[in-house]
C-alpha cells in the first residue's frame, strides 16, 4: 500500500492509476465533489461469481456513501458484507477528433471501493433518511413531518465506508494533433443537463404550492443542491 | 431457463425480474431502445474476486454491444473472456413523494449479460469503428476519410453478444396514496439533457465549418442520433 494522508485515499493494486492521458487523482475532495454532483451511481457486486451492476440513488456523509431500497431487494440482500465497487460518472460532452480513434467524451468519474453495511440502529436510520432527503432537496424533511412505521420496516439503508477511491476527469479538446492537417471538423459538443418544470401530483392537498427550496434547486441549473 | 423467443431474451436466476412496482421486461426492443438512447454504459467485471465498474461509450449492432479503448487498458485486458454485466441507465426525473420513503427517480435502465470478446479481424475492426463513429454521428466517417495504422494498433474493440438482458423503467408520479392527506408538495421534476453549442478546436484547417450532420444532431434535442 502506498502512502496515504488525511486528504488522499490509500492506493493498492485495484485503485492504482494506470494511464496518464486522462487526469487521475486519489484526492478525497476530488472524489467527493464527483459523488456530490451526480444523483445516481452504479454499484458492482458479485453473486455466484457473476458480476452485477445496479444503478441507485446515493448520498454522502463524510467518508460514507449511502443508498436505500426495499428490504426485499436482491441487490441489498446479496451485496451485504461484500467488497463492492461504486462508480459515479458524469458525461460533460462529446470530443470529436479528426480521426476515428481520437473520439472520446468529456467526463468526471469516481470509482470507490468498500464493504457494504446496513444501518441497523433505528435512530441512525432515521438520521440517514433525513440526510438522503435533505441532501437532494435541502428543506424537504422539514416539509414532510412524518414517515410511517410501516415504511421504516419495509426499507433498508445501506452504506459503505470508502476505503479506496480514484477520480478521473477528461475535458477540453481532442488529442488529435497528428491529424490536424485533415480538413474535417474537430472540437467538442457539451452535454447540458437541467431540471425542468416541476409537475405536481394530481391529488395534492388544496392550496399546496411548489415550495421555495424546490424552486431554488430548479433555478440553480444543477441536479443536486 | 424459461421460455424464450425471437423477441425476448431468455431468463435465468441472474436476470429474473423480481419486483413489480417498477416495470420490468425481457423484450429485446425495450433493451435495445435503452442501449441506443444513452451514450455511456457501466461494465461490471471481476478481478481477483473484486468487482470493478468501468464507464465507457458503447454502441450496438444487432444483438452485440461494442466498446473500444487503448490496448493498454486494464479494463479491456482483464475483462476479456469474462462474463460481464453491462448496465445502461438514464435518469429522467426526480419523484418526490409526500413521505421520505416514497422518494424515487424516473429512469430507464437495461442490464445485459454476456461474455467479452475482442474484434481480431482487421476488416471487422474497421467496420466496427465505422459503426462507432456513424452510430453516434451519422455522416462523420465520410468526413474523416483516414485513420492511421498506428491508431489501429494501439486501440482495441471489444464486444459482447447479449445472452440475457432485462430492462426496467419507472415514470409518472409518486406511489404515496397512503400519505395523500399530508399538506406537502408531491410530484416529479423532469431531468432534461441536451447537446449544447459545439466548440471548434482552435487549430482547424481554415474554412472548415460545422458540418450539417452535427448541426442536425444538436438540434434534435437527443444525445444520440
Amino acid at each position: 500500500m502506498s502512502e496515504t494522508s488525511e486528504t488522499t485515499f490509500p492506493t493498492t493494486e485495484r485503485s492504482r492509476i494506470r494511464r496518464i492521458h486522462e487526469r487521475g487523482s486519489h484526492e478525497k475532495e476530488s472524489v467527493y465533489s464527483i459523488l456530490d454532483a451526480a444523483p445516481m451511481c452504479h454499484v458492482g457486486y458479485v453473486i455466484d461469481g457473476q458480476p452485477l451492476v445496479t444503478p441507485t440513488v446515493h448520498w454522502r456523509n463524510g467518508n460514507r456513501v449511502y443508498w436505500h431500497g426495499s428490504a426485499a431487494s436482491r441487490f441489498l440482500r446479496k451485496s451485504l458484507g461484500q467488497e463492492v465497487c461504486l462508480t459515479v460518472s458524469i458525461m460533460d460532452g462529446y470530443i470529436l477528433g479528426r480521426s476515428a480513434f481520437s473520439h472520446s467524451v468529456q467526463f468526471r468519474s469516481a470509482m470507490c471501493f468498500g464493504k457494504v453495511q446496513i444501518v441497523e440502529d433505528p435512530g441512525e436510520k432515521k438520521a440517514a433518511l433525513k440526510d438522503f432527503v435533505d441532501n437532494l432537496f435541502p428543506g424537504r424533511w422539514e416539509e414532510l413531518h412524518i414517515t410511517t412505521e410501516q415504511e421504516y420496516k419495509s426499507t433498508k439503508v445501506a452504506f459503505m465506508e470508502i476505503d479506496e477511491a480514484t477520480s478521473k476527469t477528461r475535458d477540453g479538446f481532442p488529442n488529435d494533433a497528428h491529424v490536424a492537417h485533415q480538413p474535417a471538423w474537430g472540437g467538442y459538443i457539451p452535454v447540458e443537463t437541467y431540471l425542468g418544470e416541476p409537475k405536481p401530483s394530481p391529488d395534492l392537498v388544496e392550496g399546496v404550492e411548489l415550495p421555495g427550496y424546490l424552486n431554488t434547486l430548479v433555478q440553480s441549473g444543477k441536479l443536486r443542491a
